[in-house]
């Protein structure tokens, strides 16, 4: 068996569970792929979803912001949280509405976040954020200054249950319905990065560095 | 003063609030260029999150689903959801860390969600639904049966508060890093729709329709 998270009531794949992974290795996939995710929290009874950057390493998801972000300043302090990522890669037509579907891959995890107060440890963390997106920008950027750092929130969460949901592949009709003269199949959805677009007030004869070629989305 | 929606302490945008929009146009705008959503809703004090397609008429948000769904089950009782689409446009890479940023148009909406129990205006909702997205496809249909429209819950929700945030532009860096010798700009990053791929059963002799290209994302 390979590695793979713990999955209760909470977060089981209940419907269509055929489609539900629990291992790491597709868990973590479909997290990457996504540049950023939608962060579930609760405020008096009331539901929250912000969505914003993230992160992971191993089993930890990584997000961040500003200090004063009413997210995080709930989400850090150790409540419950579900953190939700998903891609769209088609829409799926069926030859009845109640076969139409989206081809997607989608991750819902379950933990407790919070924040790393370490300087040294929010600036590292920072860094791997950067470097995992456009790496060698970085190193040219201006270093964070105190004030920065200060105004800047990072929260770590331990991923204590996780599931990945995935629908690929063409419609699946009922077997009578084949017959129709209807259209039927897949309209894929890709995201694409397009060419840079310089700063207007960018230092002439500073060309596109080649790590930009390195952001993929999707 | 155009229309718009209200905004109290929940769905007032706090952080970077230049960002906010409340007017129905500028919403709605956002609402429309999402094909799906994410649905935040709490169960004994745990949020969820769950990305489902969306629709809207008016300042009415609709979804719809399995009636086995956790997430219909639950938000059809009329608890507080928060119903959240994000699009990201480009990634914006700055001369400091502090001032990378994302252009994205994002939307936030407060409600609470009702079933639609009549089954004439549950097929009418989803026919609307579909009709959005591919005008054209629902007539070539078979249309639902009983045991469809019983299985299939479709949620109306009308907005009660509701926030859009956009950013665009190029990065906006202190004005002492523009000299710095480091790249600056944006990444564009958009939702493409590729080309129809025909169901593999597909019968022999239907063309892709017109109205395959009427489907945009973002």
């Amino acid at each position: 068996m390979p590695d793979g998270y713990p999955h209760s009531e909470r977060s089981r794949v209940k419907r269509l569970h055929q489609r539900g992974h629990y291992d790491h290795e597709t868990v973590h996939a479909v997290i990457d792929a996504a540049t950023f995710c939608h962060v579930g929290y609760v405020i008096d009874g009331q539901p929250y979803v912000t969505p914003t950057l993230h992160w992971r390493a191993g089993t930890r998801l990584y997000w961040h912001g500003s200090s004063a972000s009413r997210m995080l300043r709930t989400v850090k302090e150790g409540v419950p949280a579900c953190v939700t990522v998903a891609l769209m890669d088609g829409l799926v037509l069926a030859r009845s509405g109640f076969h139409c579907s989206v081809n997607y891959r989608s991750a819902m995890a379950f933990g407790t976040a919070r924040a790393i107060t370490d300087d040294d440890e929010k600036v590292a963390a920072l860094e791997e954020f950067v470097e995992g997106i456009v790496p060698g920008h970085w190193a040219e950027m201006r270093p964070p200054n105190a004030q920065e750092i200060k105004a800047t929130t990072v929260v770590g969460m331990d991923i204590d249950e996780a599931a990945a949901k995935i629908r690929t592949g063409p419609p699946a009709d009922d077997e009578e319905d084949y017959a129709l003269p209807c259209w039927a199949g897949v309209l894929p959805v890709t995201q694409t990065v397009g060419a840079p677009i310089p700063d207007p007030r960018l230092t002439p004869g500073i060309a596109p560095p080649d790590y930009l070629a390195r952001f993929r989305v999707g």
